[in-house]
């Protein structure tokens, strides 16, 4: 999660999960591992890149479909239904989908 | 840089930028600020969102249209010719340009 994505050549798809933390984060290192992990094990996965400042994280995962993200959303929607929800570690976060047409 | 963007509906355009640091970065968060400067300055410009990791800089900004990123990019380009180039900075680095088409 520290290192520049080797992707293949556009397009493919990238999730812009951006959010803004709450002051108590216990347990959510633990489910963003977990996460990535169930990412991982997502076909059509092709990599993560993250990053963090006080009270805010940033993450860009990529993807070889739309079709692929969806695998992997409804995946993390269990999760976290499981867990005690993002509304305790997240003021507030987006997700954005978006076709990445061209890189250099 | 450490909040959500609040950008409009989509579809609107993203410049991911994740870059690799080297060990010796004297100099880029100086030339980082006068980019953030010059995006701010550029029309069309919605917002950037931007996080770090040791040895890793991830950021995301956001655009009306392609043309605006453009008209930004050659005005980077000058800046950075001026400066001591990225190399010096930058083990890896891509820009990927992508376009947001959902957000939740």
């Amino acid at each position: 999660m520290n290192k520049v994505v080797d992707a293949p050549a556009p397009p493919y798809y990238a999730v812009i999960a951006p959010a803004e933390l709450a002051e108590d984060v216990r347990g959510y290192p633990e489910l963003a591992a977990k996460l990535a992990e169930l990412a991982r094990a997502q076909p059509g996965f092709l990599g993560i890149e993250s990053g963090f400042q006080r009270g805010f994280a940033l993450a860009v995962s990529y993807w070889a479909s739309l079709e692929a993200i969806e695998g992997w959303s409804r995946n993390v929607h269990h999760m976290i239904a499981k867990e005690k929800g993002r509304s305790m570690w997240f003021r507030k976060y987006v997700t954005r989908i978006a076709r990445v047409e061209r890189v250099y």
